[in-house]
């Protein structure tokens, strides 16, 4: 998403003390320096790569292509990657040692099915493709860090994971990132994610989400002959009308909505089954599961107020299915977290203005909910149509993306003789 | 529909005395005792109309068809027929004048669209075919009644009107009967149609019905970022959930269902369109009039309360659209009225039980509606799977059908000689 054209900068406190220290360090290295600039002189590069990645499909729940590809990418650069039982691709660029754990990733998913045409095709200074930039561009990005770093023998304090994740579109309901911090057993510090372009835009906290599809299946019959017999959709028009009128916070934003229905054969049989997919969001994590528990069981009791209006026994009545079909951990994080502050430092130093400083759903969601500072940055560039075929990018002042990813992950696992890291390693 | 294997003829009041002697009469007639034995005689010959007729194909709202092929039967049997402005085929069989009115009448459109093949196929007794019994059986009991009127040259008192009437099926709204009734112009004193295959039941009461798509239309949204504007599915929730709890009475009875319901595109999104499919019945006229007269402010009370929740004028939120998709209007009539005893009292005559004594809704609706005494008799023989393609007929005592009919006819319109009509005319 582009700035809206009268942006203004985000008035907020400064970095703290300790953060701006590290920022200035790394920004008056020479080193450090000339590794920002290369990122600019192979801006094109970068481009190169994500055309490439681009045109290698990755359906939802089938990224092994990509994912292959981006192995055989990261080992091109030096580092020695694999792929998880979930599919994730992850390479690690050790430390010095006894510093923080840092993962930087982008996803491989896009939201195309097989089949869809990936191939890349150029009007002026636009390139049109699904996918091109959600995220190929941020695993673009990605690649260029690492090989900067690698270029310029950059020698950190913390360890950088470098993460090709699955799942984080629609139904693939963040799959990669939730493996890889519940289940991989992998110690992680501190998260980025690289997804979008706007460069002027930190992703502070997670807006989680709960969804489910609701069932409600009777026995049905004629509207004449079986009247008196409890209807599926009368159970569902009974709890829909409590939700509609439930109260939820503003602070943290907590909302609700029965996005679809379907139910009933024709206007003269009463309803056999009814279905609706429910969607509920939090900017709080307690908020989002209040909420859930304050919707669940008006399903419940909707079934049973139906089949006691008729007499009927629950056994033989209308009964409620539950379909948990997406579940987003969310949470906020305090803008004193150091992922958030680092990101902030390098943007003043890079000369970027932050325009935007909200919540969404991302691959963050995980780490945010388990209080492990994280953050989404952009790739830089401009996109549009994003989620459709007709999906687009821009490479103007592309190079932002990968400098800023790669400045504030240094300035959180810190570099031998320049700066001590700023992420704090977790017990 | 069969009859149950443990059905046991009803027990109810004998048939009033000026019925049964017209009965009396008529069946120590010895041409009348000739013109039932004729029927019987002639059971392949109406088989043979039916098949026939079956394979000329009438699917609703196209009936043209099979109404010049029917005006043709009638004629060659010497009647004079024409077609009306809605469809229906009408030939007069005079009386001897100044008699009653009476219409004998089947239906001619099936359920089945254009293009599903009519061909009968014989399995054993058993003729497949779709319409075969509904209402192709019905369609030559009638012809099968004037074939033996014509034959024994029986001078009645009263006319009788042939009809063929189109619409009587689903969306078709009894929209032949409704012609026949309200804007034909014609004098009618009483109605008999032919439907079904059933001869041991008489149809006493119309079952009305009132049918509403109903729609709600919002401005949708994002279920996060619009989180806020009035949701077209919490709307009609809201109206499902009183419509749930409503009583009605039960004599007579009166019945609701909300049957079918879709609205809403996606899982996170606020739903800008709903619909949903209401049907209303009643066997009393007032009470199907005052149930609608309960139900359709719900609706616009409930696009009220989802706009009022979330501060949304009603010109800003969610609007309802009521749009009517059926009205077939109902009603019951007194065991003392006139076509009900002279169906009773021929079936006595034949032999044939009466085993069930019910409302439905057909093309006799209209009739009833209007206090014009009207019964729906089965055109004889067995049935199955009416309404789907796999529909059967068995020529099974099938003569009953039109013998029942003819001797209720003449009960009702009375023979020269014989016996006087006991169909009342009407002012």
């Amino acid at each position: 998403m582009d700035n809206p054209k009268d942006a203004k900068p985000l008035e907020m406190p400064p970095v703290l003390a300790h953060v701006q220290a590290a920022v200035d360090k790394l920004a008056a290295c020479e080193t450090i320096k000339a590794a920002i600039e290369a990122v600019k002189r192979d801006d094109e590069k970068t481009l190169v790569d994500q055309i490439a990645i681009t045109e290698v499909e990755a359906p939802p729940f089938h990224e092994e292509v990509r994912a292959k590809d981006f192995v055989r990418r990261l080992e091109e650069l030096g580092l020695k990657a694999s792929i998880d039982e979930e599919g994730n691709v992850v390479a690690r660029r050790a430390g010095k040692g006894n510093g923080p754990t840092l993962v930087l990733a982008a996803h491989l998913d896009t939201v195309f099915p097989a089949g869809t045409n990936p191939k890349v095709r150029q009007e002026g200074n636009r390139y049109l493709a699904p996918g091109i930039s959600d995220d190929a561009r941020g695993l673009a990005a990605i690649l260029q860090v690492l090989r900067t770093l690698q270029e310029f023998k950059i020698q950190t304090i913390g360890d950088i994971l470098f993460v090709g994740s699955v799942g984080e579109e629609g139904n693939g309901d963040l799959r990669g990132s939730k493996y890889l911090f519940n289940k991989s057993g992998i110690h992680i510090d501190g998260f980025i994610s690289v997804d979008g372009v706007n460069v002027n835009r930190v992703l502070c906290g997670a807006t989680g989400s709960k969804r489910y599809r609701v069932h409600f299946d009777g026995p049905g019959g004629h509207s004449w002959n079986a009247f008196g017999t409890p209807s599926a959709i009368h159970a569902i028009g009974r709890a829909i009308a409590k939700i509609a009128d439930l109260q939820t916070v503003s602070d943290p934003k907590t909302t609700f909505t029965c996005g679809t229905i379907k139910g009933g054969t024709t206007v003269n049989s009463i309803a056999a089954h009814v279905e609706m997919e429910l969607d509920m969001r939090s900017a709080g994590a307690k908020e989002l599961d209040e909420l859930e528990a304050r919707i669940l069981p008006i399903f419940e009791q909707a079934a049973k107020d139906e089949n006691a209006r008729w007499g009927y026994k629950d056994e033989d009545g209308v009964k409620l299915t539950l379909e948990p079909i997406g579940h987003r951990p969310g949470g906020g994080q305090k803008d004193e977290v150091s992922v958030l502050q680092a990101a902030r430092g390098a943007m003043a130093a890079l000369g970027i203005p932050l325009y935007s400083y909200a919540f969404a759903s991302t691959d963050h969601n995980v780490a945010v909910n388990k209080g492990i500072p994280a953050t989404t940055l952009g790739g830089g560039g401009k996109e549009g149509f994003n989620h459709n075929v007709k999906e687009w990018y821009e490479p103007v002042d592309a190079y932002q993306g990968p400098q800023l990813a790669m400045l504030t992950s240094l300035v959180l696992v810190g570099v031998e003789g320049v700066s001590e890291p700023v992420l704090e390693k977790r017990a």
